[in-house]
């Protein structure tokens, strides 16, 4: 466990899941958004968890963490139990039923940063209410890049609130359909004009096991920047449980260990979310995410480079 | 009009639409996979014309033909009218009701090969029956590259037929459902993989609004090449009609037009061919495919560069 400040915070969830696909059935697996996030940005960064975690969290699962890069002084451990989800994916993995959810420890969840968190430079606000987000911008509110996911609940639920955490942020992580309910627009270019207005400079419209679109937009011009990433192509998926939150944690754990941020760094940043999302879903749980290593990340990254590279030129 | 061989040859349809959108309504617009074709490939290459039209197709439309680099020679003008077809788009632009079809002349179609097309080098086979592809096949048998379209409609109807002419065929574009359908693989990457074992060995899978999947077969160490154009990012669509025949056409006249062919030159023509198609569903029917100039093409393939290009070193 490292004392010297922690460089990149997530706050969000941690969880025990019961995941049925297609492809098998697991039981008790350490899942939850920060998690995810937290394994997901391990090959680039240090992650520092802010959650919450019942009497009942397994040893076994902090065993994974502290043997996998991941900072769990923000990991609240409080009375009674953890939070628990089980959901049964369709044959396509798009849709899933939820078989129950159980929030536990997580209904009263009060985030509490540590000190040496305050100071992170990057900082991600995982999907839970928005008031809570807009805590924990207050909390630690000297970070370089804030970056936020949210979800139809709380775009429904909680839309003014969820409008002040969205001005104060430089990034919004969503998926398409997130976008739809929160602009009213299923054109991934208008849609993210319209974020834009509401705050985030950066915008990256998930679009599931289609790619990713990026945004940035250009304050003195008002024309933005796009950049779009397939989504790498797999012959087998096994669980797509928390691909959302390995490609925000791949994403967020590239930007914390760049030298310097540019135009460049985010589409970079795109690619590698998406690689190591590619992995997650590979296998259930975080099972891939803690098996491989950096080097198998930097040959994925290689291979999406062939999967969209050509030339302008005649050969 | 040119006597000299042509190099690029087309076969399909050749039609007058009605189409309505949210975004508008045209009637008697030119229409058909063969016409969307060759003025998609008019931006690399002439492309040659088989087909069949009424004597009721207009001589404005002829004119367009005439205008933007299509050989007609073997656009046969047949007794009775043109065939008809006309669709309304539902708000999503991806699920559309024909309100009309009216064969007419090509109920009855046979495709007739002008000489100089006999040894066009280029051949696409559009979307028709798989006895009429396997005719002209056989008619116009010394192409360097021949490729194809089906449907859901063939793949259920005449599937052994369609197999036959799968055989002889180097390329097949098809979208994700005809996919499916035709390999019973919702997977890309493993349905590609059955369909090279049916023939082709470049297999291009569209995703629509997403984009497209090129894989081409190794026939030596059994792994393909993948890679993945992103549909280019559109403000507005005015009209899907013809999006899927403008793609081939960019594609094959991007082929038809290159000094050799080598795996690059595949990946840059689905540039060409998604470039194309994201110019197409700009305007009603053609309108948009005979008012820009290669030039606009240009500068398109430019920003497709610039949407998917990363560097994988450090900046």
């Amino acid at each position: 466990m490292e004392n010297q400040n922690t460089n990149l915070v997530v706050v969000g969830s941690a969880a025990l899941d019961d995941i049925e696909t297609i492809a098998g059935k697991v039981e008790n697996e350490l899942g939850g958004s920060a998690i995810y996030f937290a394994l997901s940005a391990r090959f680039f960064a240090t992650a520092g968890i802010v959650g919450v975690v019942g009497e009942d969290f397994p040893s076994s699962a902090i065993a994974i963490l502290d043997e996998n890069r991941v900072n769990r002084d923000g990991l609240e451990v409080a009375k009674g139990k953890t939070f628990r989800w089980s959901g049964k994916y369709h044959e396509n993995f798009n849709d899933r039923t939820s078989i129950f959810t159980h929030l536990n420890v997580f209904k009263s969840f009060r985030p509490k940063i540590p000190d040496h968190y305050r100071n992170a430079r990057f900082l991600f606000l995982g999907n839970i209410d928005p008031g809570l987000q807009l805590h924990v911008l207050n909390e630690a509110s000297n970070s370089q890049f804030v970056a936020m996911d949210t979800m139809n609940f709380w775009i429904d639920g909680k839309p003014e609130m969820l409008r002040k955490v969205l001005q104060r942020v430089d990034g919004l992580l969503i998926n398409d359909s997130e976008a739809k309910a929160l602009t009213g627009d299923s054109n991934i270019v208008t849609a993210s004009k319209k974020i834009h207005k509401m705050g985030p400079k950066i915008v990256i419209i998930k679009q599931g096991k289609y790619g990713a679109f990026l945004s940035q937009k250009n304050s003195e011009t008002e024309k933005s920047k796009f950049f779009y990433a397939p989504a790498f192509p797999l012959e087998k998926i096994a669980d797509p449980t928390g691909a959302g939150d390995s490609f925000a944690g791949g994403f967020m754990g590239f930007l914390a260990a760049a030298k310097k941020i540019t135009w460049e760094t985010y589409c970079q940043a795109v690619i590698a979310g998406s690689t190591i999302a590619s992995f997650n879903v590979q296998d259930f749980g975080v099972q891939r995410l803690t098996s491989i290593n950096k080097n198998a990340v930097s040959e994925r990254m290689k291979a999406f480079y062939n999967l969209t590279h050509f030339s302008l030129q005649d050969n």
